[in-house]
């Protein structure tokens, strides 16, 4: 379950690390932190050329994959980082590169990988969460252009995002479009996870949309949001990776120090396999956020949903058994605050559920083979 | 599993319900709330007889038992109540009314009933969780009195309450104190539990204790701490309980609208097939929970331990089932803050750690029945 | 939880134990055992009144309820019996006894008492398994009688059985009907279960059945098959109880005997826990199967049928559990076939599945929840 | 997680599976058969090349690697093949080729490629199951030689072994002997596994040990046991991933047949979701099972350990899943033994515990951790 790190990809990720450290110390993690200061980590993370990773370098990007950008999520979720870096730099970042044309490309690209812009994706509806396929957000002929009715929510990052990628249908054809935060006719309303994340709901009242904000319709657009949920599946694999990691961490340490205390051995042993069996859980989750990684560069369509789909359920099923015992081997300790198990628990419960639960990508997972068939 | 309510019973339940449904309606559950707000509640339940339910009539209390009480407790867990009931009117009202002499009892209980008063048990300690028997708060002999010098944690509803039962230790012999908040050499440091209530880290530095505030030393302090664990464990099955139930009924309410927003029809059975094992969980619950209140007021020592460490093993096995399962079936709603969920399973959480967890349990039940054999 | 027992109760429990005791030998359980030697079991089993616990005086029977019952069949189940009581003296038995005439009482329920008569009961179909509304069996008019036509399967008990209570449908109604294993057109084919019992497929083809042998018919019928399965499900947890009951004192000694080769103590304390968890469990399983036991006895048809259905969910749920726990800290003594604890696992499998598994009552469950409401 | 397999390997798995479709099919699997017929059988493998895969062709062997017997192994699974091959042509092959001298190895090895001999190593002890390090079987030395007695039990295929690889030690050190059925002092009890395979207990009572019978001594015995073991684990593992492809298959079918009876769709989307976690939950195992094969070929000692401890404790979890599943998921059908699930989920218990059961892989994984950090 050993994959070769390149020298370039263990720099990258100290920068992270260190980056991380310093941003959120660990009793600080979880805690509310200020605008500005986010905006300020913002332009940081940018500086360290993590905003614009997969980014063609003539928009101020380092071209690197998604095997380069697991490292960075891995450590970000290892830290409970709630910076908008999904949303931005590997969801919309990835969707206005591929699809996008070269003036899009100016208009967006250059300002993420500059730190200067954030974007979320609006996809989720009220009535049909995950039922992508029968989105009830529409547009109207208008001029050369659209307008936009309809109602998004579960914007991840949604209540500061600078612009939005939205998802809509026209006679049934998907468009993907993009929309700033200051358009005529959007309202936006704050919400937060369990985690304490911000999620928006966004409503669209004739919202006027020109064809310079168009991405892609239609079957290209199908595809594109496929590669784009595929690419953020594989990511959330990697925050979980990280999160997963400083939970059992944690609990190592915790044992130690329980052991120092004067815990009789015998039932430290017996808590000692119980960690064993969370770090087996841990290993194999990490090779399938690698084994998905790689599929998102490499594998075609198919093979890669199959992959991911395969990747989020280990994960979610490895997670669950992580958080159960890492709770329950804190004792009452587990139950305060300022024993960080807890803000670590909600985290993986909310990424769990991001674009697409267990039961979706079971799905998913059912339909890529039947078809296959 | 039924077990019949008296006509009384049944006005006080209704009673609380409408205190319950007023002051705690269902989307400011799990919110912050201000400290005048808590006094005045405190305050209403008073009024309504709550705070001094246990207590007896020359203390101006209505003389009932542990199982009237338990449907008190069953509201306000329904409704994620904050307020330090368990703590006063369960924990140390009964501690004093058994323990105390006539001039505690009217200098600590009447004040409870006409709720004025809020008090909080100061047991565990930072290096000894649930290790009851080998505390390090000691006593010095000072006077006719002592010195108290230690420290305690986890002390629930500790940051805002007007006194303390705090036990220790003075040549190996409990002894149980009552030690107000403004007593000098005594220090406090807030904190919160994962479920966001109160607790506090109290510091004593040679604290003064006056023979006027000892309710009871060794052999009989030993079994009032015992007896009145025993109480707070039924207390704490009858809460969860109540928040059991509000998860299955809104598991329920979500699962209608579900069907109505026209899943399939199938799919919606599997789904009712869980709905209906977390019933069942749930009436399990209840019995035991009744069984171990009936324990606290009728059966000797030894029998109740048994009884309500088996109830609280029982009932944290089914509060984990329906939480699971109320989390997944609420599927993507279940990572918002805005659904009540996550507070529910949080409370539940924290409250199958309270006063021993189910590996405390599991031994308590063990050397019972290794005893008694 | 404790349910006082009569003294009567109790010396017939000694009774039975008494014969297990002889009859069953720890070695021998889950062994083959001969045709004649389980006749004259049988024959023993009505001496000690058995056979006819719940037939009136008249028939030779003692005229007890299944509250009796219960112990009898705790007892069988603790030992592993394979003697046809639950098909014969439970099953058919009560089905007789409440829906024959006097003529039929004789003739069936004297030889029953007197420990002369095996029967079965023929109800689950090939394509419709615990589907009792939609079986395919068919009656056709004939004579004054009807021919039988259609297989049934999983008739446990079935290949030794002298004669079988029928359910089949005529224009809709359903039908309960004695047929003589002897009769002309039928034929039968053995097969095992699991845990190496008896089951039959009997095939009628053009089978006669005259008047006498017509137990019910319509609604009547369809209440008297209802209220047979009430208290099959009560007897199997009665069985379960007993067969769990051994598992949990098999553990036990077992781990007392790893003790004294010399397991570290801590790792045996926390085996010891988690026996504590396997003995809460059995004793909420001997709650919900003795409330199930005075339900079939007491309680309406819906009340009953809820009850019975929340204690076969229990009761499985609890088996799982124990029966996991129970082969897991067997560790590699788990895997022979001389050690006991796989014959116990697999009876509890397959009582699982008797007249309704847990996704069949879970339904029953909600159903008489849902039409109560 | 695709290894990508040759054309050889491909070969070798057609005719293994074309031999166990003719030897095995599915109806007599988990039955008992002659002992003419299984020695006849073992011929057979010996002609496919099969008894001597891993053996050098100067033995009349193949000279192939643990990657290919995993192919064969993963097929014997498949349909519960009991022929003894992982003692033989896995455990006994790779010892003697690994440590015997030349003499050992003609005098050994080509009757097992041959097909003439089988063998099975005698390692766990009564008192000390999984306890390699503390054995009680001495030898005293006698003459040129020494002098074996002891007790070895649950010794896999021991009861018709022509020979056997028998642990003991003589002064603390390690030796691996080889000793035949027939040795005067040698004594044997046949038993059974859950699984209905067969096991012995070996009596030593002054079994005369010649020189020639020397395999290894010492730190060298030690490691050449440690390596065996891994590899027999890895075998297992290649096994279980038969059995469980087996089991994921028939309840495939069992659900195509349901849905063709006129399940409702939704409840069959329901059980297609948990037929998909099983399809994850093999996948995850059959990675696991190659890349412990790959370490047993390549890896350094501890890498191999702490891999193959991995990859058992893995298998067995996503074994008990399947197993569970599949048991459920056939309903009424699983507690039949016309159905083949329950011989599956028999033979994935017995070999969960061969060779070390979860526990002990979990302290062997930690073990490795500990001592490499």
């Amino acid at each position: 379950m050993d994959f070769s790190i390149s020298e370039e990809q263990l720099q990258l990720r100290d920068a992270v690390k260190r980056f991380c450290d310093g941003e959120y110390p660990q009793e600080r993690r979880g805690q509310p932190v200020s605008i500005d200061r986010r905006r300020e980590r913002w332009g940081m993370m940018a500086e360290l050329g993590l905003t614009g990773l997969i980014l063609s370098e003539a928009c101020g990007g380092s071209d690197l994959g998604m095997v380069e950008q697991m490292g960075v999520l891995e450590e970000l979720g290892r830290c409970l980082s709630p910076e908008p870096y999904l949303s931005t730099a590997v969801i919309s970042a990835s969707l206005i590169q591929s699809m996008g044309n070269a003036e899009q490309r100016e208009r967006w690209l250059a300002p993420i990988a500059a730190g200067e812009l954030r974007m979320a994706l609006a996809l989720d509806e009220p009535r049909g969460r995950y039922a992508y396929a029968t989105m009830a957000c529409r547009l109207t002929p208008e001029g050369d252009g659209y307008r936009l009715d309809g109602e998004k929510c579960l914007v991840l990052d949604g209540p500061y995002a600078d612009a939005y990628v939205v998802a809509a249908r026209h006679e049934g054809s998907l468009q993907l479009l993009v929309v700033p935060a200051d358009a005529a006719g959007l309202t936006r309303t704050a919400g937060t996870t369990l985690d304490a994340r911000e999620i928006a709901t966004l409503g669209f009242a004739g919202v006027l949309v020109s064809p310079s904000q168009h991405l892609a319709e239609g079957e290209r657009a199908e595809q594109a949001l496929q590669a784009v949920l595929n690419r953020a599946s594989a990511a959330l694999c990697a925050e979980s990776v990280g999160a997963m990691t400083e939970l059992v961490e944690q609990t190592r340490e915790f044992l130690k120090v329980r052991k120092q205390f004067g815990a009789p051995l015998g039932k430290f042993q017996a808590l000692q396999h119980r960690l064993v069996d969370m770090v087996i859980a841990l290993e194999q989750s990490r090779s399938m956020a690698a084994l998905a990684a790689m599929a998102v560069d490499e594998a075609g369509d198919r093979k890669c949903l199959k992959l991911v789909s395969a990747a989020r359920v280990s994960v979610a099923r490895a997670a669950r058994l992580i958080a159960k015992e890492a709770v329950q081997m804190h004792g009452a300790m587990g139950m305060t605050d300022e024993c960080q198990v807890g803000h670590y628990v909600k985290r993986l419960m909310v990424t769990e559920r991001l674009f697409g639960d267990v039961s979706y990508h079971l799905e998913s997972f059912e339909n890529t083979t039947a078809t296959a068939a």
